[in-house]
């Protein structure tokens, strides 16, 4: 079947002289970068009104294009994992990462005809189709780098995230019993310390909500420096996830040895 | 004795097969985050008000599982330990990190009964029975990981602090005589400058108390410059930490190394 | 031609016994140091106003002067690019970085001469002088090592500034569909909402624009948390990259082992 | 010598059964401590006043115990440099660190006697003695590994500091221009807008200064951006400094393999 192949080519990342694909390729990425500036001047309420027409004839356009774009996909998906039957293929594309964005991208514009009421904010799920450009660019590499590192580090970064929670959690409970009476307002429950919480261990802290008691601050101050580790931790566990990959990386290159004489392994 | 074995087998960490054993621990867990969600529904003073009786059951409750399983850890605690006498072994297991927290998790509850005053500020002291999910979820090796680096470089992390609050004690101090005069409530005196200096060296930054004098802003500023120091020292640490310790271990596989030849180590 | 490679000798940085080339780099770092205490100076409307004559013979003055060594630069840059003609060393000198920036400098004092309107805002570009002092001062190893590192690394920091991007982008458009209409003024759109996002994700934090629903304020936590994320990924990239390029120059040191008895090399 | 020479040994830092000395150690910074804490407690107004007499009585006590180990320190100074002459060995203490340090603690009390005004502001300066407790504690190796990597690490964290100058130079002569108009309470002028570019460069982020207009949102987002590249760097070289340091002393180790037939280096 050499159409589908060809469709399948062309809708795939472009090999080095695959015209045709790397026209799609381009369209689909000036597309993505057209609604993102669409909806950024949609979020200005004049110009929303006065071009609304335009906005709209823009977004059926897009929409028809990606929707063709994911069932071309569906129909060649097989193509691509070629040792799984088309439904297999069908249900193993189906919860790819890429083909969940995909679909998320076009979803707020059909879901209101199926689901009339108020559907605004799910607009910004058309944004998500940015992500695509991480995947067609040129640093792709140095992405899978990084993202290597961090499935490598995924425990341990977990582990941080946990110890984080744990640590907002225990520091807004605190906050509540300590701020509760001397600001009612600021810290009503503990869901709202959180909020405080969140503000201080980040180091972001707005200056909206702080503690007035002594006792408050001093249990803030604490949280403010833990911050500091919160910020070490991870920093240092993605660090040497860096390094382990790098040495892994030049190991393979010059793994063996062998004596001169012999011709031995010397490894 | 089999029966207390096979209680403490049943009350320590789960092996694969031990289906007693793993119900134990799921049901501890579901009890412990319960009363977390127990403690923060509770800050809603309409639902504490509401359900008053249910919570007080739900405490009365878990208290009672979580005494008995302090008991049970008590009663075989010389099996933790096998090469110590029970009372030795007691006197460990009370001074163990988990016995403390699971004390301190009940004590909120029994305090009370002793001392006829309002603790409801302990309340929070419940909530540490949430550092047990730590310990049996399966992120442990993780954790063990990052503790065994915070471990490892203790020494280099408390100098960090020290100097960290020789720095805030510094500022603190000269902040004052700096701005004392200009900003009387803000800067009152060393320990309430205190405040603004852990604000400005953690880069917290909340903006209820900022300098407003020349003298006082330069060394707000330097002050805050250091504080970019102080989140790469132990950063800078807890990165080296990390690599030692995982290139330790990469030693330990493959530290030796023979002579192809006469079959003797070469290291 | 002597004449010309003792001028290009002399505008360029000094060996160790040239004194004629040392006087003119001091020179000319006094000079830039003088031009920036001006600026400084300039912006205090009082001293401005009283000292209008002097700036402005001082600016006049260094203009020249610049813009001689500018001249001198380019009828000496062939020397520079030895293997080149003239006119191809002139368009490499143009675009050379230090070029741009020496133009830079004297661009705001030459523009109005041509565009009668007010360029006020442009005299900052005489500040870009400034940047000249790290090529002639004694750190420049250690500057060169950074910008090593920082060029080995570009790639990866480039996806880091990309995602760090998308994730501004994605965090305002949130922002705007959950804030707009509890705040029309802080989150009147996305691009001013943008503004909102870069604040919580470097987690400066000013405090003049947050969010004040729970969905936004749950939104911002993630953010600010992801704003941690955001300082390690940099950080863990620099930190492999400076160990890599120092144990890359380690190994050029010690690189080649050779058996004791034969004399071969064993690398 | 016998007697001067016991001297020196007590006011040094004790060895591990001299009794004296380590009398004389503890006894120092507990005066030490007790001086901090008679600063901070006269920092609140009330206490200063209803103590005055014994805050002054504590003063001048202080004072001349410190003055009095200075004394020793300077009869015994050939002592600790003993290749050298007494006078260069005076010359060399009194440049010393230390030497400045202590100096400096007892300099607020004697210069109100040759100038007669106020310097209350300079009581911090007592303060500083604190620092030599680094010295006698026990952390004095973590403190020393910290030192030498700063110091190994000198021309690049001085190479960052030179760069973050410039670049809160060149932020704030910039923001200044943009800013002024608009808020000329906030930018007077442009080391007024220096408070605000280091609040943003160092992601503090009091929130009393900030810009309002659009340009001056761009600029000031770009500099909180490149603010995460300031913690970035300095974390990158500290970290490469400590595991350099650490991998320079396994070497030392571990550095000399020998073949084990000849006997002779392999490395």
């Amino acid at each position: 079947m050499i159409t589908r192949k060809r469709i399948f080519k062309i809708i795939e990342k472009a090999e080095n002289n695959d015209i045709a694909s790397k026209i799609f390729d381009i369209s689909i990425i000036i597309l993505i970068v057209l609604n993102v500036f669409a909806i950024i001047l949609q979020s200005f309420k004049d110009i929303a009104d006065s071009y609304y027409g335009l906005f709209r004839f823009f977004e059926i356009f897009s929409v028809i294009i990606f929707s063709i774009e994911i069932l071309l996909r569906i129909i060649t998906c097989d193509l691509k994992f070629p040792e799984k039957r088309w439904f297999l293929s069908f249900i193993k594309y189906s919860f790819s990462f890429m083909a969940i964005i995909d679909l998320l991208a076009i979803l707020p514009f059909y879901l209101p005809i199926l689901i009339p009421i108020d559907l605004r904010f799910l607009r910004v799920l058309r944004l998500t189709r940015i992500l695509r450009i991480l995947k067609v660019n040129r640093y792709s590499k140095s992405l899978d780098l990084i993202g290597k590192v961090l499935y490598k580090k995924k425990y341990e970064l977990l582990v941080t995230i946990f110890i984080t929670s744990i640590l907002l959690l225990l520091a807004s409970s605190m906050m509540y019993y300590l701020e509760n009476d001397a600001q009612p307002d600021s810290f009503p429950n503990i869901i709202a310390s959180f909020w405080w919480a969140i503000a201080t261990l980040t180091t972001v802290g707005y200056g909206d909500v702080y503690p007035i008691t002594i006792l408050g601050k001093i249990t803030s101050g604490i949280i403010a420096l833990l911050g500091i580790g919160l910020v070490a931790l991870p920093t240092g566990i993605i660090s040497s996830g860096f390094m382990e990959i790098i040495s892994e990386e030049k190991e393979k290159d010059n793994d063996y040895k062998y004596c001169p004489d012999c011709g031995r392994r010397l490894d």
